[in-house]
Parts: structure tokens; C-alpha cells; sequence
């Protein structure tokens, strides 16, 4: 099985499973999935997410022998998770299915608030810089970001000795959201450790003035983990996860009256 | 001094000081002025706001000595306040002014989500209802309320024997936000305890198909209390207080830099 998942990562140490006592959205989801199943299953994930940074389209897989269709296992299983993580929508897959070796691209966006005093009722879910940020800038220096394959170590966290630095970047924007707030939009087929709040704290920069665009395009060529500061988590959401056409075939947003 | 405030409920035993041992906006203000200022001040607010409802524009006044202007003293207190509530602008006052006395008008929205499953990223925000909402016969009801001065007591929770029921709401609108939400927009010159809530509660039921637009008109003229479900209160913010022109001359959002 398959599921969509959206979750506040606010109070879990990111996605995947960790040392014993940290609460991890793969830990609530294996026990909620062994309250419904009785089967203690390893979930397999798209991708994975650092403590605080949020998704609205994750996704993951496991095997069961449960009966139970997509739609009905994902609103029965929706009773079992904690208020901060939900299943959107199930689909049956192979068991041979692995979620992120599947996956053709993920994307990603990062909201900034600016130029203004904090704002209680986003502080969860954005970045909030004081000074009002040069957006202009910021659009034209994530414009020149290249889109061919490209060694993408300056901007990654520590990688270790056998995973390959060169990423493809799909897609990467600024754009207004009223006066005051920014989304960055950023695709790949794969990011690096931290890559995207890497990009996301140095396009601050830009949009602080303390880094012109040229030598932001410049960022790329350093060395490992030369790019600057990480960008906070819980600006960051996952937003989708693409697969090749006919991989998933979600059921409808799962109603969760579905089995009553 | 007056101030703008906003706050994030969810953490909030509501805005009024209350038995020792509740937190309240009240409270983790008067304890942040005393430590900013050295004075313990009473603070006087321009409206209740119930436990877990969210303010972008609570105003509320205090007498004050300090000798910092109104831009300063704003994002000096910034930094004593807790991430959940702020100051977003501030302006002089004359001691005799009262913030609840003076106000002409109370805004406020609630946010309801409908038709999908439960969303995580907005459970402390909005009312999340599982089965798709009509949305038209909700508009169609919000806009057949009275807008004449009007015995409110039926959407009202208990009242005190002094208090009056009567009360003029100036508008009530139903409005989409994309396919699976709505916001309903309320204003009055003043609300009676609840009347917001009963009438988004009240607005559901219709939304639900389980009171007609007619039914939901009649409502009015029932008994105290009468009009039936309470909304919860995470779904509700208060928007804005008015006061006649010329009353409160705001500080520009206070910029927290304004003192370094």
C-alpha cells in the first residue's frame, strides 16, 4: 500500500525513524499501522524530511496482508494517527514499490515574511526576516540558477564518501505573496541534504543586500558546504512527490466516512 | 499607550485575565510591561476573545510613565513577549481613553474547511468538517440576516441580567476560498458572548443541508441560546477594532530595528 501523507512537522524530529524516545512521523505512522493491523510493517518514504520541516504531499509505502481497500485503510488508519499527521489518499502498489527510488522529482516550497514585526500566527510556518527583503534580486538570482546537471556540493550539508554531489535542479522561483511574503518554489529529481534551505539562505542574503546576484550565481563553484547559512526548517513543506504517469492511482482524497 | 496586537490563541485561556494559573494574553502582557517598564499596569482591551481564538488586530491601552515613544516602546516590549503574541504597532493615548468604550466596530473571520480529509497544517486555524459544505445556501442565509438593530439573544450564549441583547451587525458574508474552504466575515458595532460562533455553528448546519436558508432565518426569534451549536473557537480571529477617525494614530508596523 501506498499513502499521501500531510503533516505539521512542528513536533516530530523529522520523518524517518531515529534513536528510541525522538517522535518521528515514521514511528507514529508504524504504530498506528500495527493498532490497525496487527502487523509491525517498516514504512519506506519518498523523502526524507528534517525535524520542523512540514509536507502536504509525502509519500510512502509498506506491506500488509490487511483486507481493507486504499480508501477504507486510509480513513480506518486516519483514526489512528495523532492530529499532526494525516493520510490525503491510499493506493495499492507492488511490494517490490520503493517510494523513493520510484520517484522522478520532488518539490518543495519555503515561505518568507518581511519587512515587518513577527506575526504569531504564522511563526510556525514561515521564515520572518525584519528587514523588507529586495525580492526583485532574489527572483533574478534564483533565475540563474543552472538547470543542467551540476555539482551541487557548495550548497549540501556533509554527504558522506559514496553519495554522488551532482543534482539536477527542475525548477527554482520566487515569487511575491502580498507585500510582505515570499514563496520559493524549488524542483529536482533529487536534492542534497539541506540543498534546498541552502538555496533558500543564501537568496535571503540576496534579498538582504549582503550578496549581490553575481556572487550568488558564484555560490555554486565553492566547496563543500560553502554556500552559506541553512535557512530555518519550518519555513520548508514538501509539497509533491512525482512519479511516471500510471505509477499511483490515488483514491479520491480519502473520505473519511467512508467506512461508517 | 495603545497597541495593535496579534496573537496565536491555541495556547491561550482567552485574552482576559482570569483565576491564577491560566495563561492569558492579559496576563503574559502586563507581566512583559512590568519587566519592560518597572510598573504593574492594568490593561484594558477592546474586546473578549474567548480561549484559543486567534487576534491579527486586538487593541488594547494602559497608563504608563515610560519615557520611550510609542515606535520604541512597541519593539522594546516585542522582546519580553512570548513567540505566541505581539505588538504590531502602538500610538499615544489619553489616560481617560477606554479601547472598548471607544471602538465603533469589531471584525472578525472563521475559517472553515470542508470536503476532504483532515489537514494537519490547518487544524489550529480552521474548522475542518468532513462532508462538502453548500456553500451557496450558506451565503445565501449569512445575507439574509438582520442588519437593523436587533434582539440578538437566541445566537447568544448567557447573558447577565444588566446586559443587553440588542445589537447591529453591520455585515456577514460567506466567502469561498478555493474548493474546500470558506470564510465567513462578520462585523458589528459589538457582539454578545458567542453570537460569532452560534452564527458560523448556525451557518454550518445550513452548509450541512440540515437546516434550510428559511429555517436559519427564523432562528432569531427563538429564545436565549436557542440557535443551537457553538463553532469552535480555533476556527475565529479577530481582524480589526474601528474607532472614529482620528482616534488612533498607529505607528507604521513597529520595526523591531527601531531601537538598535
Amino acid at each position: 500500500m501506498a499513502l499521501l501523507l500531510a503533516y505539521d512537522g512542528t513536533a516530530f524530529a523529522g520523518s524517518q525513524a531515529q534513536a528510541v524516545g525522538l517522535r518521528t512521523v515514521q514511528g507514529e505512522l508504524e504504530a498506528a499501522l500495527e493498532r490497525l493491523t496487527g502487523e509491525r510493517r517498516r514504512v519506506r518514504f519518498a523523502g526524507r524530511t528534517d525535524a520542523g520541516v512540514h509536507a502536504l504531499g509525502q509519500v510512502c509505502s509498506f506491506d500488509t496482508q490487511a483486507a481493507l481497500g486504499p480508501q477504507r485503510f486510509a480513513a480506518a488508519l486516519n483514526r489512528y494517527l495523532p492530529d499532526d499527521l494525516a493520510v490525503r489518499a491510499a493506493c495499492e502498489v507492488s511490494s517490490s514499490f520503493d517510494p523513493r527510488r520510484a520517484a522522478i522529482a520532488r518539490r518543495y516550497a519555503y515561505r518568507i515574511e518581511h519587512g515587518g514585526p513577527r506575526s504569531p500566527l504564522t511563526r510556525l510556518r514561515a521564515w520572518q526576516l525584519r528587514p523588507a527583503l529586495d525580492v526583485a534580486a532574489m527572483v533574478e538570482a534564483a533565475s540563474g540558477l543552472p538547470r543542467e546537471r551540476t555539482d551541487w556540493s557548495a550548497f549540501a550539508g556533509a554527504l558522506g564518501p559514496q553519495r554522488s554531489p551532482w543534482r539536477t535542479l527542475l525548477d527554482c522561483r520566487v515569487e511575491p505573496r502580498g507585500p510582505r511574503a515570499l514563496a520559493v518554489t524549488v524542483e529536482a529529481e533529487s536534492f542534497l541534504p539541506q540543498q534546498v534551505r541552502r538555496i533558500v539562505g543564501a537568496l535571503a542574503r540576496v534579498g538582504e543586500r549582503r550578496l549581490t546576484p553575481q556572487a550568488f550565481a558564484a555560490l555554486i563553484e565553492g566547496p563543500p558546504c560553502s554556500a552559506g547559512p541553512v535557512a530555518p526548517p519550518h519555513g520548508l513543506t514538501l509539497l509533491d512527490v512525482r512519479y511516471p504517469p500510471g505509477t499511483l492511482r490515488w483514491t479520491d482524497e480519502c473520505d473519511d466516512d467512508a467506512d461508517e
